[in-house]
């Protein structure tokens, strides 16, 4: 079998997907190939349907230069974006960018058949709403749990129950027919954020700190998601916490980071006030809801309820000490702030930030910011869409799009599970 | 100016470096480059006096293929491994093999001047001791303290007066004329480990801990070094600990896992033991001698001396704690653990892995393996040396050793430190 020569040609694509205003000479100088390489390289993308010549670039003397862009309508991925109470699923094209979307409360704890069998009807119905769309060649997905990345399999998800080793791909890949990548929700969100939001391109290493219900992170090293050996880097939720040596968290352990700042533990923490007396004002919320929730202390603080303030205070202080020892660790030059319970008020992030500019090393906050995502729950989806982009267009797969022997039209893809890159 | 094409010479080049049996075929295979690509890349590679073919591979049908391997006796590097009291300098081939080394005691505290001038003079007598030898490329240098990467200038090091903001780089390339690269010791063991510990190569992401005077991380995810955005990642000696919120660091701080369990914390500990009555073990050195080192608190624990023994199953776990955020944080393969006070026996190590396995997410530990580190202090020295040569091999440089135009042998190579890559 011969192969056509493909050296360089990952770097031209990521180059032309990245920029704007890409031209071959500027190619041929920013990736350090021959001309003629590139010429060969952008006719392969050419021939493949995947990059289209589009317009001319001012001259430097001599001929204009064509620009190259990426046909961003050559094709379509879908995005699924599962949390643990509702879903976000979505239609990009070939540049991530977002056609059509659909949210919807769900449960995660309904388990695979429930959640994934809606996640189908959703993809198909935005399909069948965009009329003469374009082939859909992938589909990524995030979920509430752990996931071994190569397997694209829940491992021993703790709020996922009947997830456990379920198969997302093979499921999803028998009923599309193309090829499936699954990740961890805050993972989904770091990408998403580093896709999107230009800051986090810029720093290049990233923190992502989600504090909803529980609590975990993401990281990006030079511009890559780290997921670890077992890809659960950023598994937080349940690290050692100074001040929570009483508090038995759900996983049997006590002092967990996320029993005693997570949403669940504002909620708790929050009712044991009202009953006791300690809040007149989140007294009044549960009196009037008959519940109390992580988003009611905030409200609480809002309304200047000196309990609640000191609530949010403490759980930011907690976050932000375990933050402060990541931060040290991982010299990111930007964490991102997520989840619901960073949303909510200033409280949290104002303790946070103190904590880490009090505890970390000096040089690591030099440059470092701590910010809201300003994506919010967007970069979920956005993450979910380009986990299968990037996955489609890495070096072991972009090969397979390329016309072997003469250029020969529209790439096919098969929903080849079996050899999907790990 | 033509260049020569040089797209997938770095793959070439770095699949010879790290391979037994390399053949042109094989790197065909392995690295997806066409066969005319590889023929051209290993001829400028041979033009450049960087790879030579030699010997055959057992033919699989037809003419045997030649084997290929990086030339060793090319070109030389030189290591430096600057601790608190002792340095170690070698020299090295092309292959990171230590062809010539020195050690001797060194206090880092007697400055730059002192100290840089002793290893420009132990490099110059190792290089006036070998013989015909071919030139020197460049030097690498490990610091105990931590370095801004890209102008290899030390940061605010705590231990390192007089060295704040001095430029290793250009006063060892004045003396030399060669590049040279300047990284923190911890990343060096680091590095050392992963080019020559076969165990660390394969976990790929691997976290390396020394708990020495002091105690520092270094990381690489995904077999690159990861230095964060300030070349500080790893730098957690200064991280709150639990139980430790009434013992004051020199850094200013209360509650410092380095003022804690570090050896300089161990030293103190023992010595307040031994003269409170606590330890007669300790009492017995102290009188002896006249002071009482960390290594005296192994001794004693060694001995049965029940006080060492708690002083030393404290510090592990006081450790093993903070490492048992950073396991579920990062999710390593391997963590490495190097420094004196782990070499010391074995108390420290079990006490250590206890509380990994104890507080760390279990799916983080599936895998995990926690083991002293094989090389010892001799992966400073190897780490010296391939922080010299991965950067002279690295994409952005490597293009300079090729001939320009036609073929015309050996590479040259300029002291310039104006364009050195960050």
């Amino acid at each position: 079998m011969s192969m056509p020569p493909r050296d360089g040609l990952v770097g031209v694509l990521d180059a032309i997907r990245a920029g704007e205003g890409v031209t071959q000479p500027r190619l041929v100088q920013r990736l350090g190939l021959g001309r003629t390489v590139v010429a060969q390289r952008v006719a392969q993308l050419e021939a493949a349907g995947l990059v289209v010549q589009d317009g001319v670039a001012p001259s430097s003397g001599g001929r204009a230069p064509r620009l190259l862009r990426l046909r961003a309508d050559a094709g379509l991925v879908a995005g699924a974006d599962i949390g643990a109470t509702g879903m976000a699923v979505g239609l990009a094209d070939a540049s991530g960018r977002v056609l059509a979307q659909a949210h919807e409360a769900a449960n995660v704890a309904d388990g695979p058949d429930a959640v994934l069998g809606r996640v189908e009807e959703l993809v198909a119905q935005l399909l069948d709403g965009l009329a003469g769309a374009p082939p859909l060649w992938g589909i990524g997905v995030g979920v509430p749990g752990p996931v071994e990345y190569a397997t694209s399999r829940p491992v021993a998800p703790p709020i996922m129950p009947g997830w456990d080793g379920y198969p997302i791909r093979e499921r999803l890949s028998g009923r599309f027919a193309v090829p499936v990548w699954v990740d961890n929700d805050v993972n989904v969100l770091a990408l998403g954020e580093l896709r999107t939001n230009p800051a986090a391109a810029e720093a290049g290493d990233l923190l992502y700190l989600k504090i909803g219900t529980g609590i975990g992170a993401g990281l990006v090293s030079g511009g890559r998601v780290h997921r670890g050996v077992n890809g659960c880097a950023g598994d937080i939720g349940h690290v050692a916490v100074a001040e929570a040596d009483s508090v038995i968290c759900r996983c049997g352990n006590v002092g967990c980071l996320e029993a005693v700042a997570g949403g669940a533990a504002l909620a708790r923490d929050g009712r044991r006030l009202a009953e006791s007396g300690g809040s007149p004002v989140m007294a009044d919320i549960l009196a009037a809801t008959g519940e109390l929730t992580a988003a009611d202390v905030t409200t609480a603080a809002e309304r200047g309820d000196p309990a609640a303030r000191a609530m949010l205070g403490r759980a930011g202080r907690l976050v932000g000490g375990t933050l402060a020892t990541l931060v040290s660790f991982y010299n990111p030059g930007l964490v991102v702030l997520g989840g619901g319970v960073v949303h909510a008020g200033d409280h949290v992030l104002a303790a946070i930030r103190e904590s880490v500019y009090r505890r970390s090393l000096p040089l690591a906050t030099r440059t470092l910011r701590i910010e809201r995502s300003v994506m919010g729950e967007a970069a979920g989806l956005a993450g979910a869409v380009h986990l299968a982009l990037d996955a489609l267009f890495a070096p072991g797969r972009l090969a397979r799009w390329l016309p072997v022997g003469s250029p020969a039209g529209r790439p096919e893809l098969a929903a080849d599970t079996e050899s999907l890159p790990a």
